[in-house]
């Protein structure tokens, strides 16, 4: 007996979740929550609206899988179990990657800016992931402060928002003029004098 | 004999562009060039939609007027004829201001992340608004560098979009979280880390 699941544009595949994901990036990267529509996205993968919805049931879900989606592939790039000066390293290498996804980028600079309305859909997703991030790269460079590998007269609290605030910024320019900004090197440059070693 | 002017909605003064202008501000704040309209502009100013597009003739002026105001407004903070060191305490005098026009912030990140897409209708404006304030910063690192009020490792023109940057960025996370995040204080350490002289 051969048992078969669902097919056509019903088959829960991973790889059709992927293709629906990757062409939501592209319709709300452009035009951003409001103006982006779950027919813009069902039509990029050939489906109809209800074939997208059976795989994501609202366009809500559907953006907070993409952005849960991007979350994990920024944390794949981190290794597990380091801290202090390695992870800020993998934060560091983190932005030399993301120059390759250039639409994931413009996605997170529209969205988080438009979120900023405390009505926005996203508002809370993007107050948590904030703290979340803030936390996260404050606790690196305490760690690195413990081992002396950071410089005495920084304090890793702000230090960590001056860090987030670059990067977000950088893309923006970045995003205006691909040429003149280079992210990687101006984070890379930022961190470094924050720190009492070589990066 | 008494010459008057056109009367009621009609009228072209300045207070009601000025109204028109401010109205214009919350709704595009909220909802960005897209999904903003000009009929929620005129419902807040009570006039009809060819009320506003008699002073604005089209959703595009309004917001170009809106950007125009603001950028004039951001002019008037930096003292005529100053250079070097004196703009660049104008500039960071300028965030402090900032703080107290949280819906000009918003508008401003929310149409600058949304017009990263090349054929967005305000993409060439914010082109050249990067470009422009660019060109100015570098400038004034420049000539604070010229009398050696620069640290002579600071690179004028990487530092000027670190500068911006950090600005762009701490304005997302102030917007996300306006009791931890001191704006004016981040830049003002920043930009005296680039400094031989006190800010």
């Amino acid at each position: 007996m051969t048992v078969t699941g669902p097919r056509g544009e019903y088959a829960k595949t991973p790889a059709r979740r992927h293709e629906i994901l990757s062409a939501a990036v592209e319709v709300f990267s452009a035009a951003g929550y409001h103006k982006g529509s779950l027919r813009d996205v069902a039509e990029r993968v050939g489906l109809s609206q209800a074939g997208v919805l059976h795989h994501f049931p609202s366009k809500h879900h559907l953006i907070e899988a993409v952005l849960a989606w991007r979350d994990d592939e920024s944390r794949r790039r981190f290794r597990a179990g380091a801290s202090g000066l390695a992870t800020i390293r993998d934060l560091v290498d983190l932005v030399d990657y993301n120059q390759n996804t250039p639409q994931l980028i413009e996605l997170y600079a529209t969205l988080s800016a438009e979120a900023t309305t405390p009505d926005h859909p996203l508002h809370d997703y993007f107050v948590k992931r904030y703290a979340d991030v803030v936390a996260f790269v404050q606790n690196s460079l305490e760690h690195a402060a413990a081992v002396g590998d950071l410089r005495p007269d920084v304090d890793p609290a702000p230090a960590a928002r001056c860090v987030l605030a670059l990067m977000d910024g950088l893309q923006i320019q970045w995003l205006y003029d691909r040429d003149s900004v280079d992210m990687a090197a101006q984070v890379r440059h930022y961190v470094q004098s924050l720190l009492d070693v070589e990066l």
